[in-house]
């Protein structure tokens, strides 16, 4: 029941149309329409302007292909994560400025301009490895509003590389910290910075990092006071997340 | 090296009292010195009123009292976390104005005023157990400056409990979800907000809870994007990035 | 909002006292008032004849008297699980018909009578050292309105014991199997008879029984098709859905 | 040994061919003969109109299609899980009405009218991925005589899309519940139903899913009273339940 | 039924008492009777000299009191394990002559002669901590009929003092090898014998040694052929087995 | 030094030739020459008639064909587990009486005449998916001189199979009981015959099977005392095993 | 900022050309420049003769290759682990004197004299198929200036390999031992070497092998004291540490 | 057989008091005597000046004191470590300048002069609960002759206190790095200095710490090349294992 009928059933309640009684029996499982829950998404869209972010890893490329066209077609702002180029070319042949993203593997259509957060932020990656990870979180903040610094290869065992981008890091409002096998970057960033700091484990290393448990438990337990942490290798969320904080 | 100590080498070295050999060498270790880290904390210390925030868990009765009475002299404002009932009576005896905060296990004492932020952050437990957590995470968040709208034993399996709040919920900034056993009210509430989410899993529960593990990684896997989680009853964690993030 | 005020809104509309635009205003947050979930509520109390049952585990003693005495004075039935006897005697200064399972660790107070199943419900354990989780499962069983055929120590290293009972157990609409170690007992059960299984692992054993996870894997992996498992030691969960089925 | 071969040695004592003493030695392994079990799975047979349910997963081609040959021409049914198009083929060479069910990987062929329950039995999902375990769960109800309610796509992140189901699955007896990720929805659905809700985690996700860990744990942990779980993407396994609950 | 009432079935049966289709019906749920399985016990306890073992850990004092009490009455060997001082001084009040093997924690009581055999059994453990699981196992052995060589502390930092042992290793029929931490005892000792060996890890050891995991898996991976494991500290179990193998 | 050399030293010593501190300096590293450790691979070669058996999955072909050969030109007995079908063309294309024991995936020549034991050896499987398993085991304690008794597809879940062929394996003086999934069978034998149970876990299953894991511990708290336990699939340690204790 | 900027900066304040205020504005980022922590790489690179070591694992061919191109040009030594012999192809055809380890996985260019060590490093493996990882570990010590003694296929199942080795062993300064399965090889080595053994567990086994994480826990738990571990599969880590050690 | 025997029996055959063949039976188990394996035991003794360090956690105070007791009378050094006060004092009460360090847990008798190293070892620890694990490690290194350089309290959220101490670390021969939570530390001081870093995991922490395991696989999966790992909580294996490098 959207608020067209709401109002529709009131006006009958007041014009006589419809008795009080029978109206209550028409409300009674009024809670679950889409008034109320609905409305959040539209808010959704109105405030990232998107309606729909599209996971695109369980999905066909047909599947994929139909809801980028569907919603290219209205107008509207469209992307998908964790897309493969098979499906890239299969969007790209119904949507024509469908836009590739080769190293963040994201496909997205931009039909309205993106207004962009005053700030931006910083996405951090320990070794090269975690770039596809880092490039996920920095498009997805991209498209979402967000200006971004990226700082790749700054692992702890160089720590200097680090160091050194110390001034344009603390000029940023939100850091993501991207790193696998021990993932001390995340603390030793925390301990650097006065902004909230989003960690992303990765899935890169060997033997026991686990496929990214290791980095994952270390994240959870840093030592450093403002960091919480992502699922492992979700860019995404976390490019999600820092370009929410950072349009706050 | 602080700064005093820099700018006297330079003046020397502007009146000749030094060779700029003699200087250089004096500057090599000089990036490890104080000057630059210790400007960070000095910062932390203005922005967050607190010059050090002790976990006193790990330390003797002596030594928190000891750490109390030195920064309370000083006139700033200090907290310790996860400090029982002894420790705040041995701080109580030397600082008369200690407050103790009793679920939270939060000793507090405050001398300058905390300047809060202008919108509040949501603190919401699934149950009546997690309230201890969530008490770490409300006072931790006020004590540096933030308001905090209390929401407990929501959870999930009487869902009803949780919408009735969500008018309230919708007015805060950040919102800090606390939760045992399945964790499953991070993903409801950050289906149902748009602001950051940060999950505190709780080690409440028994058997395949193991202590928390259930609710982390359910809080980790969540379907809903803004979700990001911090350690195992971590309710400092929470408050403090929660706070950080309302004061934007 | 309940039936009552909406009923009062409907009616000022249709007299003219309120517009419909008012209406629609105030029924906003409408979906998130009680009508809804409170009714689901009212209803299970009316077939359970319990309005809650208390964990009492996490809870202070005097919280706990407290509850079980509101509850009481309403005339109607409440019980409380993980209940010591500190807390049953608490308890029973104030409601004096309290009883005390022992060995269930379950308080009851009964004010209406409990409408029984037609059949019974089976709880087989393999061990004696089940047998606290078995009453658990029993108990709550009986007091949701279950009678209950016990079957304790039937464990398959001596699987005779078991079979001696299978006339019996096939009288039972549903079977409680409940074992710790190998928990070997939920697949033999799953294999004789033609009825759900609801099986609980316990904590009984060490060593590589990991405090129940060994004999919950086994559960989970059971090769008899009408197995399902519910959480280590959770002897209430299983007596609270055997009974559910069992009235079905 | 057989009924027909106890009733010949029974007649032979009674016309004095054996002695009593011999028909002893002949009895001393009778009890692990036929006659017990056996009975157990004819009337399973009677029951569920099936005397094997076949799990193709580990079998060869050649034997797939082998046995259903040799069921199919007894004039029974017959069906089998976890089969590939390839194996489907196979049967079909040899039984001409053996149908597929694509999505759920099973195979049937249907010789006798399926009894069906009087009421549906729901099966629900968190997301499309979750579509190919519900599937074997929705047909195996259905082979063994349920009707099936399915609710697809309905997760916690956007709950206003279960909510609009809630009146349809409260018609239904047993609510099949299945979920990757957080696998929050079934302590949430749990919490809004009165019948027996059987879980299924499903390895959808990545990271720290652990391939299904993550759901499995907060299934078995769920706060919600009536929930049961059996393993992760046993689709199979809760159909086979839920029709065993729904028929009793 | 036991072999009397079948062998009056038969007469009656023979002599025209009862017909054959009442001695059928009555014959039905035969197979579950006691005639099979208890014959099993019977020949356990004719070949071991014991009845039952107990496992005392988790009685309580009075159960365990009375059981050695009644055993010991009929004149049979009776042996409990896992149990306290406590539990021994409330046996021997009841039975003066039941002893106390205070490192193994067993109490047994021995009114009937133990039969030896031929070749004893060797127990050795990888150091001193490990001595009760030792002792447990070799105490064990030794009530059911093994003599045994006990070898203590020879772990494989000091592998001599192994190898000075050798002989007379060699001349036993079984080795059980004890060891906690990284369990590597029971590799070496498999390559150096020719004789079944039974492995048990013990939870001796910290940190990564995760409580006997270590060793377990270590046990469970060995690279020699002729090992098998039990459980952790299971020294009650590789007593049993390695006299089982020990008189075959 | 082997003990022609030793034999020559000492003749030396006492011929003269060489000084008392001559040889003691030789002898020096003697312990660790080939003298003691070589005798004990003699004796096995002897006792098994093998003087090697190969794990052929981590080696190359050529490797593999190379070892056959060489031992089988010195007409002795030789065979090799985890070989595929590739090796074994191989082997064969060398030695052409090697035999192909496909499902076992094992390759043997045998040149000499094996010694078979008086009794039998079980292996019984729970399903038909454990049967490569169970012929690594069979194959393996026949080529080492047992005879072997199959009872596959025996599995808890329909125990009236195994009960039927209960008297076959209580003529065997070992058990092998290879399982996946729970695993139960293991205690379901071990409770039903008094022989040493060797079992087998198998990563057969899904889901929470974790490969193996579940059985694994299953078989380790088994309920019943001579059950000892072998690495995940590993049907040739627990054939060598049964052979050497039946052989004792 | 570097030491040359560094001296102009003092040179101008010294003459007047800038203000003590003015550097002082400028220094302030000076610690976080070039100084400091690039002087320590420089000084690696002098004593190591290699200015980088390549992962090569997670990095494109023509990445790999320019690195490799890059710093030959400069006369400098180079190498890179973990690289397949596609990669050495695209290398050679840029760097002609490239070399490839292939058991190593090991690319390296020597443009510069490597000054060995005056000891010798043993690296010892339990079986064959631990040899890839002890390449890597030999000749990463080797290209970085240590001798190797390679004992490969040592285990402890058959002991007396080993022991047959230990005159050689004692003559080197740091001992590698590496070995999957069960891993018990360090602990028998660390028991007989007075030097430091450097474990390393390899994925080698198969079941409770759990790819390296037993022989990982086995190591670390060692009852021998000189042991440390590094990663599964680590090679490259144990060489480079047992070079540092042996040339320190 | 020590080295006198093995004399006399040359002797004897010199002599021709025994035949060859006689000296040839006597020397069969020779290798298996005191002598190669003592030696090794003697060298340790001569080198470290300990016969024996004693792990106290496991033994009785009795047993600790006659060891203690039976050491110090024949005039040699000797440490116990995991000593609490009680045992200190029961040995105090034997040998009376028994000394003990009391964070440490480590009590020492010394008697001959230690020989202490040229170089210092670095002991840094990244919280102050680590102390007692750091204690345990340089007591154990000072106690076998390394000076120790104390860093505590230098974790990485701070990073500016380890920076601090850098030149006095670069001093050292070898790095002892301590921590437990994220166990991060162990990375950042590995990029930093040249020389062997051996990293000791603690059970500092709690929720996802799991008692040292993060810090434990943070360390193993560590970034930088000269790290190796000892168990958790293990300072002393990382002080022996740090002097034994240092002593090279």
């Amino acid at each position: 029941m959207n608020r067209d009928t709401l109002e529709k059933l009131l006006a009958d309640v007041q014009s006589g149309k419809r008795s009080v009684d029978d109206a209550l029996e028409e409300l009674k499982y009024f809670p679950y329409s889409d008034l109320g829950f609905a409305r959040i998404d539209h808010q959704r869209e109105i405030r990232t302007g998107y309606p729909e972010i599209i996971f695109c890893a369980g999905k066909s490329i047909s599947h994929v292909k139909d809801i980028f066209s569907h919603i290219a077609a209205t107008g509207q702002n469209v992307f998908g994560t964790r897309a493969d180029k098979e499906k890239y070319e299969a969007v790209k042949s119904a949507v024509n400025d469908a836009v590739w993203h080769e190293e963040a593997k994201i496909i997205s259509v931009t039909r309205k301009e993106i207004i962009k957060a005053d700030n931006p932020v910083a996405v951090i990656t320990a070794g090269t490895s975690d770039i596809p990870v880092a490039e996920e979180a920095a498009v997805t903040a991209e498209l979402l509003g967000s200006n971004v610094v990226r700082i790749y290869d700054a692992g702890v065992a160089g720590i200097h590389r680090l160091v050194d981008k110390l001034p344009e890091i603390r000029k940023c409002r939100v850091v993501v910290v991207i790193a696998g096998m021990e993932g001390a970057l995340a603390s030793v960033v925390g301990g650097l910075v006065d902004v909230p700091v989003i960690a992303v484990p990765t899935s890169v290393g060997y033997g026991a990092s686990f496929n990214g448990v290791s980095a994952l438990l270390a994240m959870l337990t840093s030592c450093a006071s403002g960091v919480s942490v992502v699922n492992i290798d979700n860019g995404f969320g976390a490019g999600f997340n820092a370009n929410m904080i950072n349009k706050l």
